[in-house]
């Protein structure tokens, strides 16, 4: 029985995370956050704030992949480009989104009241709808499957729980970890010939095993991590690998090391 | 005069950071490394250890810009396939490296010696040549404008550390900050102005300025980058920055705040 897997893409926009002077953290927060929906991240492009960059990575995404989701771009400056982007590559105009003007006028009313740089951020792509922001004052936007949101961390979290338990998705990806005090080459043909045993008849039921080395107290080891959409195939991946590194004499962490 | 600008893109690989397990840190770091060589860091895509997924990445940014980097999957274990990917990609066999299986020879001699799951990582495509690495056994591969280096961050440092001062680059990026306890969206005018008034002739002149707002010790502030090859043409642009801030009225941090 096959299930369909849900899928997704990511575009980081911003010349300050291709600088190096922004480490991105928005990546592995979206990836955590994409699999307890049940969706997988399958791709990240970064690209400068460019317009050009920003539609073809968007435009191949979104059609690509069930979902899209941006981060960046999207303050009150000249610099924050993304929404001006996506709406060329969608073809449609740009238009101020009435609630998210009001929303703004809300915040902004003791803060010096909205002026045209901060009605930027209620600029949205023609037929967007909003996303919640609980942290600062503009929202973020959803327009079909492609999901606009901020580029600082703590407000990409907020527009992320606004998000939660509404975008349909399938299983959630399982992972478990197994831990080894072995140099990664030594087991190289066993993990090989387990991932082998356990590839599921249908892609659902498929497991991974990813090997990621280590070199701690003066030690290496390797952790090992059984990925699947089928928990049970997951557990019968994961009991065999360590009954295995165990009979070759290896000292085993059940949760990784 | 116009000067010849150096471009670079990167291809992350792995499932473990499609995933959100671990956190990428090679990004900033080539990043980094580049600017100091004269080379932009353009594009980065981030993929899975899939072949398919691989290949385009690698072929896209190879012909794109004047270099493609890759990190990640170039170890013993099966979930290892990079150089299989960029081969395919090439057109090229993978072939076993003379140099690298010596190198791999003499780092194993001590330590249970060179099995099949070792020789692996002296495969390259065919045509490619070696990159020093001084803190684990396998070598980095070089293939035309390709560079396959190591997903961890400390052996990838390492094989960069080999590379400084190699590759043919340009001018570096030159990059400058003002910081300023001022909301974004109140001077979003003035960097507006500030930067189109600093907009040079030639490409290699121009600047730009990047605005990255913060929120620390209950006030909000935000620190403006101005970033662009030429030094001078850099100074002026943030010394009129700077100076425009301090007349209407903002405390300003002349390093960033």
């Amino acid at each position: 029985m096959s299930e369909r897997i849900w899928t997704a893409g990511l575009a980081v926009i911003g010349d300050e995370i291709l600088s190096g002077r922004t480490q991105d953290k928005n990546v592995a927060q979206l990836a955590v956050w994409l699999n307890v929906q049940g969706i997988r991240l399958s791709e990240v492009r970064m690209v400068a704030d460019r317009t050009s960059a920003i539609v073809e990575a968007v435009n191949t995404l979104r059609t690509r992949y069930d979902y899209c989701f941006t981060t960046g771009g999207i303050g009150p400056t000249h610099d924050d480009i993304t929404v001006d982007a996506i709406a060329e590559g969608l073809g449609v105009p740009v238009v101020v989104h009435p609630e998210a003007r009001a929303m703004l006028e809300a915040h902004y009313e003791t803060r010096g009241g909205l002026t045209d740089a901060r009605l930027r951020m209620a600029r949205v792509p023609q037929g967007a709808g909003l996303i919640p922001n609980r942290m600062s004052g503009a929202p973020g936007i959803r327009h079909g499957n492609i999901f606009i949101l901020a580029g600082v961390p703590h407000i990409t979290a907020g527009m992320l729980e606004a998000l939660t338990g509404t975008l349909e998705g399938g299983r959630p990806l399982v992972s478990r970890t197994v831990g080894c005090w072995v140099p990664e080459s030594e087991v190289a043909d066993l993990l090989r010939a387990v991932e082998r045993e356990h590839r599921g008849e249908s892609c659902d039921a498929a497991v991974a095993i990813g090997s990621y080395p280590f070199f701690r107290e003066g030690r290496v080891g390797a952790n090992f991590v059984v990925r699947g959409a089928d928990p049970d195939a997951v557990d019968r991946c994961l009991s065999d690998l360590t009954e295995r590194l165990k009979v070759a004499g290896y000292a085993v962490g059940s949760d990784g090391i």
